[in-house]
Order: C-alpha cells, then structure tokens, then sequence
C-alpha cells in the first residue's frame, strides 16, 4: 500500500509517519490490513530523515498541480492531506491562506479525480469552523459560522471533499480536531499556540504568556491521541459514514485556569508561576469565537476517543519530550 | 450610481433591471436615495435590449478575470450576482457548475477587492444548500448539508461572500431564496423546473409532468416577491447585518398537491388536469433533500416579506404575462 502525507515535515506529519512505520500496515477498504510499501512526506522542505526505506521524501509547493500529480498516482491508496497554513499567518496573508487551504486542497481532490481510483483521503478540520453564538455544546447540527479566514476555508475544504466523497471521485474523510496540545517545538502562528506555549515553556523553565482570560474555554487533544485519530479516521468503513464525511473528535473541554491548575499539579507551584498573563486582543477575539466543547457521540460510536485527563497529557507530554521537571 | 446584474439575459436579472429602472434610484450605503446613472447587463448571450439610455449590455465568461474587470470599476456601488449554473445542469456538468458557482463567485469578489471601494455585492443562494436529516422548520442555526454539487458551491461562495464581508473588501450579502415559482418561459435544467412547469403548462393548454410525490413540500416565492427581496436585500443596513451575512428569505410552504388545488381553484378542473404524475427518482433525490420551511424572522425582522398564499402567487402571474386561462 501506497500512502502519502502532506506536510509531511511538520509535527503532526513527522509523528504520523512514525506510528505509520511502526505500525507497518493499514487496513484496506475492505478492512483487510495491508503492508505500508512506500510512505511519500511532501512539504515546502524536506522532511527529516527516518531512516526507513519506505520512506520518499518530497520538495514542492502543494498548490502545484505537478507537484500533487508527481506523489499521487493510481496506486496511492491512503492520503493524510496535513499541509496547512495556521490561523494567525492565514488571518495575517489572505492570499497565502485562500491558496494553501482552499486551492491546494482543491487540487489535491481534482488529481485524486483524474486518477479514478477513488483513493482515500482524510482532511483535517478544526473548531475554527465554529463561532458567534453558539449552543454551549456544538451538536452535530449547529450550522458552521467561521469568524476568521482560517476558519471560512476550512470550512470550504470541508464542503469540498463532502461533495467529492458523494460524487465518487475520493472516498474522503474530514476530522475536525480539537486544539492539539501540548505540541513540541517552538510558538507558532496559530491563534491557538498559547494552548501549548503556558504548558511547554514553563516545563522548559521559561516563562510564557497567556493571551486569554483564564475562563476561556478551550476543546483540547492530545497529539498522542491526534495521530490515533487520524489513522482511525482513513480506516473507517465507508458505508458506516454514508453521505456525511465530516467527524467532530472527541476531546476535553477545560478552561484556561483548568489547564494552569492541571500543570501546578503535575509539575508543582513553581513551574506554573512561569505563566504571565497579558491579554492579547486579536488573539481573544479568535479564539473566543471558537467552541469550548462538541458532541462527539458520533464519532465515539465509530470507536473514536479522546484523552481522559488534561493532567494526563501533561504528563504524557513529560514522558514523550523526556523532560525533566525543575 | 453604477449598478451591475450579471446573469443580466436571465428571467430575474432581466425584471430586475427592469425594476431598478422604472424605481430609477437606489439608496446608497448611507441610506440616502441615489439614481442610478448606468445599468449594466452582463451574461454569456447580449440582454434584450430594453431601450433605455442607461443601460450598458456586456457579453462575456464571467469566469474570466478581463470580462470582470470590464464590468466592474471603483464607481460600480451595486453588484447583484445572479450568473449560476441550476441546480441539475451542475450535477450533469460539475467542472462547469465548479467554473460559474464557486470560481466566477470567487473571482467577482477578488476584482472587488482589487478596486477598493467596497462596493455592495448581493448573492443568490438557495434551499439546495440543506439536506439530509432536517428539522421541519430549518432555523438560522441548523448546518447546511448540500446533498448536489450545485448546493455545495452556493454553500462555498455563501461563506466565501461572508469572509470577503468581514475582512472589509466588500459591503456583502447573500440572500438565500426560495424555489421561484411560478417562472415564465420555458423548462430550465434546474431540478425545480417542475415547480414552475406545473403552473405555466396547464395554463399555457399543455400538459406537464409533475417528477415527485404529491406530499413533497416545498418552499416557494414569486418572482415579484424575489425582484423586491434582492432590491430591499442590497438596501439593508450593513449595521444591522453584522458580521452575519446570510438571510434565509421569507417563503410560503406548500405541498406539490397544495400547488394543484390552488390551480384548481385559480383555473379551474380542465386546467388543473393537464398534470401528468410521472415519478423521477433523480429530481425526487435532489429536491427531496432541500427543506420545506424555515425560519423567517431575522429577515423579517430586516423587513423582508413574502408571498400571502400560492393561489395569490399564481394570480399575478396570470396577470403579469396575460394569461387567458382557458
């Protein structure tokens, strides 16, 4: 079997070609496991080196059709499409965003239709899809109300791949997730980096600000469980998603304050006296239009789930960075 | 003031200009009433010409950038975007209905932008944009779930319009109507030509096929009505609209057997007759799937009304295309 991930070089795609690796297999369409044979990581650089010949890295811009047609052919089966521009760059560049999150993700449909093979492919989504004003739990039927460019062409993407999958050229799936956190590595653009920066940071025994009001209420997942999803979410049988591609994850609601105390916890007083707070305006009104929790029954009856503890990622986070606590 | 129809050869864009010139001003964004000094007519076939000195007739492919940018300069204040492909043409064709509904929507709202004056942009948009699973009454916060490739692009260019809104490149609004009934002329590719054919061939002497169940409701509006609604839709406030640009517009809710008796008691027993019940699975599915209700009252609320009853309905159609029923 021939997979391929896009954005292959950043963390969520460098960690899901690891599981793929290790794994070695992903069940067909038929739910039959079938050998990983070639693992292609697209991105704008190249991903780092696992050191496994099953892996093709691969240099381009995604919204090249040439680039797309050079990692997809008729017998890639399996495509994880990762690569986007976050929030606050795709707020900041509109024209960056529209061609990255819609255009690209366009193409990515239009060379998997030209290819007939009618491949899998998984999108991700997010809660930016999401906001004004919104029910305190966002059912499966609350209507999508992006409040940021991110958002709007998430969303698109979403209608995309919906009308791609009933007409028969993909077999897609859309996962929203959650806020991913505790991400590794370094502050990013995203609205949402915070969400892993007063974590991460004050771990490292830096300080980090906090741009919310600690009442805000975020919908987390870990990236342990993230990459769970994503493999979970290809390996779905068709039939059980019918005509509605699109699955909000389960996560865990916790407000800002939940997640200090959950870090004071785990990592002692200390630690969690490293988060200033500084309210940040631009990044409020973001986040803030965002949900603090989904249905996700949905997803769960397709054996999808979340983690159990805000506490427990912390600490999972610990042991897979191999921090030391100081 | 510079006024724009594309689809300006259609049925709607043709009474529109014809409204827009016997009113002969518009309010302008501060509300105050503006005559309209050109009125320009674009569409793939010259608009008939109406002769009236202030209209400009254009032919061209609104999906190319030139044609646009003919049409569109930094005096034009008022845009009404009535160029689509219907609903089963788009599901027959989808590179065509992805060109007119999402790329020319997309590239309108780009030459706006490009010219930086912030014009006023009016979308159609449509109960195709619903689906699957529906409340009776679809409210203002119920998902869209487009079930054709026709309502995927309305749903796409109605979020697109919004974010274009929200980032200030235009004054925008999309006016979600109803099925427009009863339509003069002659049976389109719109999977709900039926719901105009039903009226106009009975009453033309000629007998008309009726593709779906008795008991299918659907969501009506006259053409009057719609004329009045895109004029009243272009006036609103842009205060009172916010950052939410979609209105559901006000409609009446009838059943296909409804529409007959009300021809029935308009045109009598002879006329109502010459409907042959001749199921089709293909526009049951489609029109099946769109609502047979929604909530009106933020429209109202803005000042929209609809039609008062289906027989009123085909009244003034009678008398708008002097009809001798017979």
């Amino acid at each position: 079997m021939k997979v391929l991930i896009t954005g292959g070089a950043g963390f969520l795609g460098q960690r899901l070609a690891r599981e793929l690796l290790s794994r070695g297999s992903l069940k067909d369409q038929q739910g039959a496991p079938q050998a990983i044979t070639e693992l292609v990581l697209l991105d704008v650089v190249r991903a780092g080196d696992v050191g496994d010949s099953r892996v093709r890295t691969e240099v381009g811009d995604i919204a090249e059709r040439s680039v797309l047609e050079r990692v997809i052919d008729g017998k890639t089966s399996a495509i994880f499409h990762l690569a986007a521009i976050v929030s606050g760059q795709a707020e900041a560049d509109f024209d960056l965003g529209m061609r990255i999150n819609l255009d690209a993700s366009r193409l990515l449909l239009e060379v998997c239709r030209q290819r007939g093979h009618r491949p899998r492919v998984v999108f991700t989504s997010s809660v930016a899809v999401y906001g004004g004003d919104l029910p305190e739990i966002v059912q499966n039927d609350t209507a999508l109300n992006p409040q940021s460019s991110y958002g709007a062409q998430k969303a698109i993407a979403e209608l995309l791949l919906n009308d791609y999958a009933r007409r028969g050229f993909v077999d897609g799936r859309v996962l929203r997730l959650p806020t991913i956190s505790v991400r590794p590595g370094r502050p990013n653009a995203a609205a949402s980096s915070f969400a892993s920066g007063i974590i991460r940071e004050p771990l490292n025994g830096e300080s980090a600000t906090c741009p919310v009001a600690g009442s805000t209420r975020l919908w987390l997942l870990s990236p342990r469980k993230a990459i769970e999803s994503l493999i979970a979410g290809l390996e779905i049988d068709a039939a059980a998603l019918g005509n509605q591609r699109v699955l909000n994850l389960p996560g865990i609601s916790v407000s800002v304050d939940e997640m200090i105390a959950a870090l004071r916890e785990v990592a002692g007083d200390a630690v969690a006296q490293r988060i200033v707070r500084e309210p940040d305006a631009r990044v409020e009104k973001i986040v803030g239009s965002w949900p603090g929790q989904w249905n996700t029954s949905r997803a769960e009856g397709l054996g999808l789930s979340g983690d159990r503890s805000f506490a427990d990622v912390i600490r999972a986070y610990i042991a897979d960075e191999g921090i030391e606590v100081r």
